[in-house]
């Protein structure tokens, strides 16, 4: 896979005791994965992601599918070509029978926007219950670009260096500001923050032994990181990477579905392969679009105009085809 | 477990080869799941449950719940103590971290009630590809009891010594009667029935080589088994089990329940315990049987008459108590 | 739509009465449902289907998508265009706001293939607890066909004249048969059936009952037909429609898949186009298919030997364009 | 209901003109939800919760009951005893069949709690698109408890007059500034803010444009406002107030919670109340309370010590009872 051996060894901690022991086992097993398992790789500038646990392979795929079909399918086709076939025909049924299980650790806007994948079982660290760690995203100065005026979404213009320098100070102090208050709040400040921030007078007083730590956090931002153990089967996993590495998608989470995407193809590489095929790489025209082809294919000379679809949709389309 | 060793031994053919090579694993591992692996454990006359495979055990739902904690729970108390604390407080979200997959047959009329789980991933055996073996679930006779007259849905009255031998004949050659018609329609029957159908004509005739099986298995009963293979988390199946295991559920569901829940407790014994303790032998008292309830304890005399539930209520809450 | 307004009303006994008494709402309404709801629309020979109650109209996919994109999107583009570019795009949740609640009546056959759509709410007609009409699917004459040898699943060779007619008579007779012998094993059967069945036996015995319904139907086969009530939302009925109105999915769960369809087009005609442009009539052509479109599209001439498409992938993705 | 009529209206912009037009419909209708519709229920100092939409009532739950029991339940109990009966039984399926739809407004630390219930349809507002109102949660005072040292979750004991008065302060002035630095770096603020950020200088760069909607949220705190489209079935609504309106839920969501069960209690007024009477105060008693209580009911004097319960175990059960 595509992950620097070296750079995911070195956060490896639990590696080296975990590795000690292994068990035998008459189930499913993968040695790509028996190797990848605790082992820390990193995301962004603090987060990770790390295999725990998994349930079946590529193998497991094909002794359900075969279930389905019963005799009918004996001997029809290959392991790969029969996995091929499902993904083709969207028979996803029986890619639901693998699953997965990480431990990841990202920050609370991209925690966000990635629970809303409800199909996975998650639990996450609470900040009701235990105290966050004073850990906070800044981005690489190449992923701050300004917000694009054509894609609301996306990141196109380059700032000016010196933008670029102030943006970063602004986001580091800012959260480090708020990481003190956060202390001075739950009463485990040692000492004043010197920000003449109205906190620092907690400290003056002798009764306060902090606010509960569900208020306290109120006042952190956006980017400290949480973590959680998140588990997801192969069905839903495809779904996941499908639109989470689409460069569309936003890319800090990115980052974690590009990692996310290795582990699958070190783990399952006749699904990852078809995966590849026939939804990564594949493209779907529209009934409009198929009717412009149809005409192009026809010999017929076709222009954005003429087809009926708009510019985006053209482009989509066609932008790199013609 | 309380599954008789020789029994499932029985018909386990895979057993003996996938038991020759077992390979080494980093994972959560579970001794006594490795000796039931692949094993048929029969249920009703031709039905079986096996495992295939299982992620996690009571260390995974452990180490989800002090993820979720944080250093809050650290040595607070041990892992029974924490699982209990969660299966008492319905904290479930760590019981979804561990699954397990099994491979099943049932007769069909089980199956629709066990699908109605929508927790769970199925892939079962299609009669559309392939045809279906000649097995009909025939129940034992003492399982075989009259409609009950004060349950619409139980089975109390036994039935006379005659007309138990009536009705198990009856299902007998009218489930053997609609296999022959199965194959006479498929076109696979080597001989006619001799049973005065119109089906018999069909083998007289040159030119057929029968319907589609979609089609010709429309008219096989409801009593033929299929297969599927069932993969669930600890959460859903704690649901699964509670709701099937209960005296009210329909009998041949609740013998595959009550399998399932013997693996359960070979697999997860703390977690089966949990769920022993706070679902299946605890006791939910409404707002109205609390307040008959307060009154008892504070030595006054309670009625059904007097306490505001109706007949089954009373009996459900207090009968075998007073 | 197309459905043919005098068959709809044919059955329609329950519309004259609860369209007696309209009231107002401030929700949400369409006019067109109005006018569907409660009215049985005839699928198969005995089944139906009716419009119980509808949430949301194309109004509530906008609003939902406008509140997602706040201002970003206001004035952006009209309702159309932006359902338009939500289907393209994927963003599915908007259309998660609409749901519809449909009354069904189905042979079982087709209700197994059915409730593996997982994310619907259903409530199923009970035979634990009530007594099962004696209806029964009997395919039309020209849905007879035999099964392919090419296709496992279809029906593409017709039969003769004469296997057709043994055919219909076999399912015929033996579901009455069936059906027989349920009234016998409920004891509520007034007469004998005459069909030297031990069954027939059973009205001789004096103190016979019947034994328990969830056991007596066990013999029906699964022609039988049941009902319910499903409830689904937009997201997922898309899905449903694409997988079960597509040619090769099941014949019978398709008629009822089309009527649905219909209902949609008259509900939201706006959602109903973008499925129409982006779903049903839209084509996904793989990594591999895309290579040999481009060479194509560069004048090259690609034959499927060369193109590293098998036969049926070559097929589905230009049979019908070069 | 408990929510104050003239609180409620105050907001109410969009009521005004939805309610002018209502139309005629033959759907299942609810006077007191078509009162509420569009209107704007306050919670907490800045959010809201309203109802958008609805489908079904107190008949909708019967109606899908009746069709599950088919003619076996016909006249054997009214409505609202049927209610009661499948809330007991935890008959769930029928409840489905109602539904709901809220637009709700609440801190980010809110909705990153009730997002856990995956069983809902949710279109929240993005920051990712749009910029996000200057709105920030801050407690009411008695609120504003210290974390308690016997439960690591609640709030407790009462902070001093000083302390409550500075982390108010605190929380205030920290929510402002984190909101001018965002319009800083989104290149839409007008001045500075006058409080040496390095965001202050980002004003005089000439060619600083701002930076991505997406990037620039990531410093605004957990306590800035959000907003949904929230869509869920009575079943999980259910099980969402069982959860949310509980003491030991944590007190912001509580607050919602209340709100949406006052709109449940105006919407379904058997299903609430059978909701009371077998969920919210109903009490669960584990075997060991069991075997506890039946021991007190025959008379015998039983201690903590001699129960097998721990303390906390102990005071739940019988705390109040003896």
């Amino acid at each position: 896979m595509s992950i620097p051996e070296t750079e995911i060894r070195k956060r490896s901690t639990a590696t080296a005791e975990a590795r000690k022991n292994p068990v035998k086992t008459h189930r499913d097993t993968v040695k790509a994965m028996e190797d990848l398992l605790y082992v820390f790789i990193p995301v962004l500038d603090h987060g990770f992601v790390r295999v725990i646990d998994y349930m079946g392979s590529d193998h497991a795929v094909v002794q359900a599918a075969r279930t389905s079909y019963g005799s009918g399918t004996k001997s029809v086709r290959g392991d790969q070509g029969l996995i091929n076939h499902l993904m083709r025909e969207r028979h996803t049924s029986p890619s639901e029978m693998a699953e997965i299980k990480l431990h990841c650790k990202m920050p609370i806007f991209v925690a966000r926007q990635w629970i809303r994948h409800r199909t996975a079982n998650v639990n996450e660290y609470s900040a009701r219950y235990s105290i966050l760690d004073g850990e906070f995203y800044c981005p690489e100065p190449e992923d701050l670009a300004a917000q694009s005026s054509t894609n609301r979404q996306g990141r196109e213009e380059t700032l000016s260096p010196k933008a670029n320098e102030l943006v970063l100070a602004t986001l580091k102090t800012e959260a480090f500001r708020d990481y003190v208050i956060y202390e001075q709040l739950l009463g485990t400040a040692k000492n004043k923050g010197g920000m003449s921030s109205h906190a620092d007078s907690l400290l003056d007083l002798e009764d306060f032994s902090g606010i509960a730590r569900e208020l306290a956090r109120m006042n952190l931002p956006l980017s400290v990181y949480t973590q959680w153990y998140w588990k997801i089967d192969v069905h839903n996993l495809i779904h996941f990477l499908g639109l989470r590495t689409d460069p569309h998608a936003q890319l800090e989470l990115r980052k974690y579905a590009q990692v996310i995407e290795d582990v699958f193809a070190a783990w399952m590489p006749f699904t990852f392969e078809a995966y590849l095929e026939h939804r990564k790489y594949a493209r779907t025209f529209s009934r409009t679009a198929m009717k412009a082809l149809k005409r192009m294919l026809d010999g017929k000379v076709v222009t954005q105009k003429g087809s009926g679809l708009n510019e985006r949709e053209w482009t989509a389309a066609f932008g790199d085809l013609i």
